[in-house]
């Protein structure tokens, strides 16, 4: 591992050029990226952020913040269009941070929260050993049906009517199709569990009516990042079906959880929302298009793909299953030295083994056609061939 | 309340010149404000947030992750270099979610807490009814000598004998001359409690050796925020004396606090370090000497000024008194009106009673001289007569 000490000069030139270099100098299939665009690049406003604006919107400590909340209200008004929503909450540095507020909000310690586990793509800020512990929750897995690599929708409403959670935590960070959801709400509502799903990757999908909508499903809360099938910078969307509970969240996160939100985020975060609205419905259909084209090109070059199967909707993500022997971060790294940018993850259907997860978010951004993705399949089956067998 | 509807391009528009407002066209006495250089303003690389860059430096889950190490290290060194430290955590992106990472860190729910009270400046992420509850912990008031206006340091030495708290944490958010902290320090290490000191507010005068830096003084971990006297974006500092600490804390970052940090923070991050590695000195010296002169010009105008006693070191703070009868949000409201962002608090030696609190640096970063203090005054004297008697 080369660790030489950088110039601080030649680290902040290689930081300034390091968008290009993604851009063009990169095959980027890591599922969880993206770029703003220019426009939301440059909408960064210092003077917003000079100093704190704390509290509710035209409610706020500070003088002169009224400007900041009329972004507030204009970034959560292009939320609740988005995505159907009664409320939206924007302040949040993050989706892991959202979801420690969700869980502070909406539980106490010791509640107990169903959620995925990390064998079928749970997220640290979802999981058992992650983030709610924080929150001093005790956690459950929720069932996983292996054959069809999704959530175990009766499994799970069995689950809930049996353990009566606080909580059920929905959406995973591996999500090659969409889950069913409607068994869980229903049981949910039985036992008056709290249903939230984190759509980090998927939301821009949810946008672009290429996946179903929790919220329209009868979720509660919906939490997501920005940066993944949404283009924008990292952020946090948090966003309800039930206004009482955007009114608990702000609360919890006026008392405790925050003061100087970085408000300077907003026009960008604002851009981003704006850009979702005119362009998800064309992107998150070729986003979906293409992982379908990239997964039949790898088959065709035999290589092993875990995908959706005839008729079911695809997202952003495929797999490609690694052999047992194969360590997967020196896969990551080898194809890293091709140029190849992708994460791994855990098999979620054959326990104990590994994938890399690949996501055609960033490359459709970018606006690739057919004949790239077949290029990327290509050099995709060489590598894995070359470094696997 | 004028809580019309803006255009969004209206609203962009207004949000891209906020920092050109701020520094030619009001008066800023705002004490937790300040602007970037316009240098750290462009430093922001997307390119480096497009991605998370998880888990240690140079040991990270995503692929092509080395210049984020390189920027972690880079910067750990700039803050260790400033405070003397022995580690330092870059990623949090405010201090209120870094105070809340440290009580996480190191301490357990039902734990007993010792922390300012908010009578006396304690910031909502020290004290009883904020960020401290979200960790489970008891919180107890820190003794305050109202007479020399700072913290009872043997009054508190002696509750942490009495009680043994599992964390004592020090700093205000109104501070207008440094506390005694040995005798707290000494009682700490005697019960075993972790001291932790939040320079939020003179984290660049303590870099500028104006104010006496705590951890040369035995605190463990000092936290700070980014934009009140040291001049960047909205950020977290964390740092400490015992290197054990930093592992503890960046290992709880790693596997439940943070996914996507937003490395693209850390280039302006790192340039705001430089520039104050390199200007902290006379800066923070012209920010204290400032105060003085505002306050002896205020009382030379009649106005009542709690400030140091002769001899005392100044801060970035002054306060103002209001009188009983006085609204503060009124009177907030009514300076906002004459051009004059200035911030209240709650009076903390007249209990019951409110003040303004006039911070000096962010027109002492402008480079403002005595006539410009003058000026100042005359116009705070001035609209303080006018609305308030």
């Amino acid at each position: 591992m080369d660790i030489d000490v950088w110039n601080e000069n030649d680290l902040l030139q290689a930081a300034a050029e390091r968008s290009w270099v993604l851009s063009r100098e990169r095959i980027v299939l890591y599922a969880g990226a993206n770029l703003p665009s220019e426009a939301a690049q440059k909408a960064y406003s210092a003077g917003l952020s000079a100093y704190p604006a704390m509290g509710p919107s035209f409610d706020k400590e500070q003088p002169e913040t009224d400007l900041v909340s009329r972004l507030e209200v204009a970034v959560r008004s292009e939320i609740c269009a988005l995505f159907s929503a009664e409320w939206a909450e924007p302040r949040l540095p993050s989706c892991t941070i959202a979801n420690m507020a969700v869980f502070h909000a909406f539980t106490k310690p010791g509640d107990l929260l169903l959620a995925p586990s990390a064998d079928h793509g749970g997220h640290l800020s979802q999981r058992r050993g992650g983030t709610p512990d924080l929150a001093g929750l005790e956690i459950e897995d929720l069932p996983f049906d292996m054959e069809k690599c999704r959530l175990d929708a009766a499994a799970a409403a069995a689950a809930i009517r049996k353990s009566a959670p606080a909580m059920v935590m929905l959406g995973r960070s591996v999500m090659i199709k969409p889950d069913e959801l409607a068994p869980v709400v229903t049981a949910a509502k039985e036992v008056g569990a709290k249903t939230v799903f984190d759509a980090s990757h998927v939301s821009g999908l949810i946008a672009g009516g290429a996946f179903p909508n929790p919220l329209s499903l009868g979720v509660d809360v919906m939490t997501s990042s920005t940066y993944k099938t949404i283009a924008g910078r990292p952020h946090s969307i948090i966003a309800g079906r039930i206004r009482g509970d955007g009114e608990k969240l702000a609360a919890l996160i006026d008392q405790k959880f925050l003061a100087n939100f970085d408000a300077g985020k907003l026009p960008s975060f604002l851009l981003t929302l704006q850009e979702t609205r005119a362009g998800a419905k064309a992107y998150a259909a070729r986003v979906c298009h293409n992982s379908q084209v990239l997964a039949n090109a790898l088959r065709e070059l035999g290589i092993e793909v875990i995908a959706p199967s005839e008729g079911e909707q695809f997202t952003h993500q495929i797999l490609l299953p690694l052999a047992d022997h194969l360590n997967p971060p020196q896969v990551m790294q080898g194809l890293e030295k091709l140029g190849i940018l992708v994460g791994t993850c855990k098999n979620p259907i054959l326990p104990g083994r590994h994938a890399l997860r690949v996501g055609t978010q960033f490359i459709t951004a970018q606006g690739c056609d057919n004949d790239y993705l077949h290029m990327v399949a290509e050099k995709l089956a060489k590598a894995l061939v070359h470094l696997c067998l």
